[in-house]
């Protein structure tokens, strides 16, 4: 087994590669984010912690990288978001709509959403995907409170998505994106920027 | 096994009360509410359709107690909602929230949650819950399209009981429940009567 820590493109070992992926799954969900480390991670995988680096980079590379996803999020929605605040609503429902309602996505998306609603994927979400993905997007907007606004944004998102691709709930699931934009943004721009009542 | 069908408050045999609940889940899941017929879970469970209707009353009823849900969520959302309807908001995120955090009923209602997200559950919210419970509250409460506002209303609903208690995204999660009511109202009752730009 290799130990080189070279940069650069290499396809990797793929027993090596998902040996890691596993090891990562496995602690990402029994000890969260923060409880995890890369040389746990390589020692559960029989591997260099130098290894684990050069196939995947960062600990939140390697735990996005081990949610399985057909996307980076943290590109799809930091690239959405780019500009101001108070327009991010808009683009964050429109982006999200385009990626999930494409074919090419979708089913391992669904993968996903199943695969966090099982007894113990909540600690991914709530230990991995908000402080690593959603939190930091929030600090990026300069949002007030981004610990308690981008909760909100999910709480929203994550209906939406389980009304119109997994339970498929009509209207909704067959609903022009537009409508759905024009629908769901002033909740989620009110929970990005607007007055909470308290 | 008896094939009475007198009415009255008798406990009914429990292995047959269960065989017709078993029966009623199978065939409300595969073949939705408007597909299943009394007569063919009768069929199913081995038992005459009057006894079916002596133990559980309405096809209507029979749907709810085969979701096994702690209480009878038409007569929880229809007293929440019992006033007008730009108040309903409000009552409806506040007696969600009443009946969620009671440790009495969440295990039973985390189970009932669980498994409409399991692959098939879908069919009991879409072709069952949708129009057995949810629309027929929002023609009770008079709102304009009630088919397309009621799913909307669900949609952020679903969020909230995730985000709080399957995913317990914090701080959604530890919040305060009139916090919360600040913060969801306001949404739920634009779905329910407000704008909808389209």
């Amino acid at each position: 087994m290799s130990t080189s820590t070279r940069r650069g493109r290499r396809p990797g070992r793929p027993d090596t590669k998902a040996a890691i992926l596993a090891a990562a799954r496995e602690s990402f969900a029994a000890a969260g984010f923060g409880g995890t480390t890369i040389r746990a991670i390589a020692t559960t995988a029989g591997v260099d912690a130098a290894l684990v680096h050069h196939y995947f980079g960062s600990k939140e590379d390697l735990f996005v990288a081990a949610l399985a996803l057909p996307v980076d999020p943290r590109a799809v929605i930091g690239s959405a978001l780019a500009g101001p605040a108070d327009e991010a609503a808009e683009k964050l429902v429109r982006t999200f709509l385009s990626v999930w309602d494409d074919p090419g996505f979708q089913p391992a998306l669904l993968a996903t959403v199943r695969r966090v609603l099982e007894p113990g994927g909540d600690k991914l979400i709530r230990e991995g995907f908000l402080p690593v993905v959603l939190i930091p997007v929030g600090e990026q907007l300069g949002l007030d409170r981004p610990e308690l606004r981008m909760p909100l944004v999910a709480s929203q998102v994550i209906g939406l998505i389980l009304a119109r691709y997994v339970v498929r709930i009509e209207p909704i699931a067959s609903l022009d994106p537009e409508r759905l934009v024009a629908i769901y943004a002033p909740t989620i721009q009110r929970y990005f920027t607007g007055d909470l009542g308290g």
